[in-house]
């Protein structure tokens, strides 16, 4: 057998390159390697800024006349903490019980495994494809993400690239393969209230005004009520303080300075700016409240620092795409996917703005964590939708 | 003019000594060397502790037939902070526009100065006094306090010491001498409370639980409604949450830990062990209500530890010693003096398991400040005050 129609053989290659981020460990160049023999034309772009590691990154391409779709996906992965931990050495591709393990074998080495085996197969049996497929495959997924699918998104295009579709390849299901595809994600934002008091002695708190009675009203104006109860399409936006702070050891002083910072999940009932404005609205509104400030007339001082750029909620509604893709994961593991926008952002939220992309790969259960690992049968299964999905498609789209 | 008989003088003296603890600077050297001439027998117990740094502290008793007084204080000092900022010098002891300046002016040497020239004008006028005085100062109040007050009153104790009565000897005027005796002090209690959550993702809360809305409920509990409205001779009890911290600086992340640390200042309604428990019954009820935390059914995790050991009310009722006071402010300043328990601890906390004790001494405002400075005129009221207390208190107790 072709070794590259055998996801597990691939899987094994990718797996013994260490390519923990910003580190590209070989795993672009094995890519490579096996694209360039099945007609794609690869390329291999570098991106830096300042301040960051320089990020490789590959794109490949093999043309036909139709339609034209993107796999997304990266080989970088997380650090594999304590290596002593782990059963199977973590960039060791060993195999036990039908088990195939180390960093990445699921997020996302696993899933470019498939797909690199499903074009492979696409092309044993069909020749050339009716269409195009690209392979958009980032080193910088994992980190700062700054060097990756942004400006590989932004370069293919100046050269001319369009996609009519795409499929990021994370780990999408919860439990079993064919649970889940994703058609699209929460907004996600980020900031910081700081509450501003003055600085006393804990005996004499009418001489100080101690900024933890503020910054607790404020917090809890954040957290509630609920936002909303969710829509026909996505979870209900969700709220979490991911961190207070005061850092004040002497307890007989009250601190001048408090600060908490949130991390918001929006649905398609708001915009970036519209919970914006509802959280200021929030806040604004609760500072002037005096429920834990008796005897205070005026409001709590504060200021919210919103961080980096929102990330937008988005929703696909490509028939094709979703339509042949269900179909594909139906008829080859029995199970009819559930259409998701449930969980954390990937960078979907960047391909979104170039053609209609969904998610869809292995069993996520292990990603991150000591033993990280896939069964051969998924690897086999997720090849052969990937290879159905390609085939059906390009008669479809 | 005797020098000893003029408070500037003597203030001049210990001001010049560089004593911010736990350094001795020359300061109770310099108060030995004025006390053993009026025939004070003086003693310098050094006291030391693990972990802690030695100690150098002064009791220096003058003997007669009558009850016992001892006046109470401390030499050490605050550090000065940014000394460019003073525009006297901090251990300069300049007259500028009729005040001293310089660290220690009001807190405290500016009150152990007063006490000294006030013993040397009584035995100049009146011989060896018709009772007891003496003088126990330590050089750790400003620091930890582990090797100044309790260990000399312990010290002098086991020597066969005893009181009738004691003067601490801070700055208890908060705008003009006269203005206020301190006769009693609320209790101090810290403690700090952990919960402990589940760390997760930020964009999957249900399968995390986030302690931020532990500790914000759980402090919410701590800070209302009131303790109680105050007493007759108490201002109301007071929490203060001194610090929350988490810690955590990714904000996809829910944290797995939250803490708040609260200082506790109690009246006369409560004990120590009373106001724990309340304390442990506030929390206990709020963390099971579910207001932050909708759908959960467990109560939050929580552990409560108390810091150190609690410092307890205390009220002094010696008519004798409030009476005399009183009067003798009265008499030289023309104004009646507010018999008050605000404000924060001091070593009387210690003192009042030997004998009554009330604190008066000068104005507070510029205590621990850049340019603390005493009214030369307020050194001359307060020496007066004190002699007059001596001469009249040994008629009366």
């Amino acid at each position: 057998m072709n070794p590259t129609t055998d996801p597990a053989s691939v899987l094994r290659t990718l797996i013994r390159c260490p390519s923990v981020t910003p580190a590209e460990g070989g795993a672009l160049a094995a890519l490579e390697a096996l694209l360039a023999p099945l007609g794609f034309a690869v390329d291999r772009p570098v991106f830096s800024d300042q301040g960051t590691p320089d990020i490789e990154n590959l794109y490949a391409r093999i043309s036909g006349n139709g339609p034209h779709v993107m796999f997304a996906g990266h080989t970088d992965v997380v650090p594999v903490g304590d290596e002593a931990s782990w059963r199977h050495p973590p960039f060791g591709a060993e195999i036990a019980d039908g088990f195939m393990y180390g960093r990445g074998a699921v997020d996302m080495k696993g899933g470019i495994a498939c797909f690199v085996a499903a074009i492979a197969r696409y092309i044993e049996r069909n020749g050339r494809p009716k269409g195009s497929v690209s392979l958009l495959i980032t080193g910088d997924e994992e980190g700062p993400a700054v060097n990756g699918t942004v400006k590989l998104l932004d370069w293919a295009a100046k050269k001319g690239e369009t996609w009519d579709a795409a499929i990021v390849g994370e780990p999408t299901n919860p439990d079993a393969l064919g649970d889940m595809i994703k058609i699209g994600r929460r907004g996600s934002l980020s900031g910081t209230i700081v509450v501003t008091g003055k600085q006393g002695h804990a005996a004499y708190p009418h001489l100080a005004d101690n900024p933890v009675r503020g910054i607790v009203t404020l917090v809890e104006a954040l957290m509630h009520p609920a936002f909303d109860e969710g829509t026909n399409d996505f979870q209900p936006t969700n709220l979490e303080v991911t961190s207070i702070d005061v850092g004040n050891a002497a307890t007989n002083v009250i601190p001048a300075k408090a600060t908490a910072t949130f991390n918001v999940r929006f649905n398609d009932t708001w915009s970036a700016e519209k919970i914006q404005a509802e959280i200021h609205n929030r806040v604004d509104r609760a500072s002037t409240r005096a429920i834990l400030r008796p005897g205070r007339d005026e409001p709590i001082r504060f200021d919210i620092e919103w961080r980096d750029s929102p990330s937008h909620v988005f929703l696909t509604r490509d028939e094709a795409l979703i339509g042949v893709l269900s179909k594909s994961v139906e008829t080859v593991t029995g199970r009819l996917p559930q259409l998701s926008t449930s969980g954390g952002t990937s960078d979907a939220r960047y391909i979104k703005d170039y053609c209609p992309v969904v998610e869809f790969g292995l069993v996520g259960q292990t990603m991150h964590m000591v033993d990280e690992c896939v069964a051969l049968e998924d690897l086999e299964m997720l090849t052969r939708i990937y290879e159905r999905f390609l085939a059906d498609w390009f008669e479809t789209a």
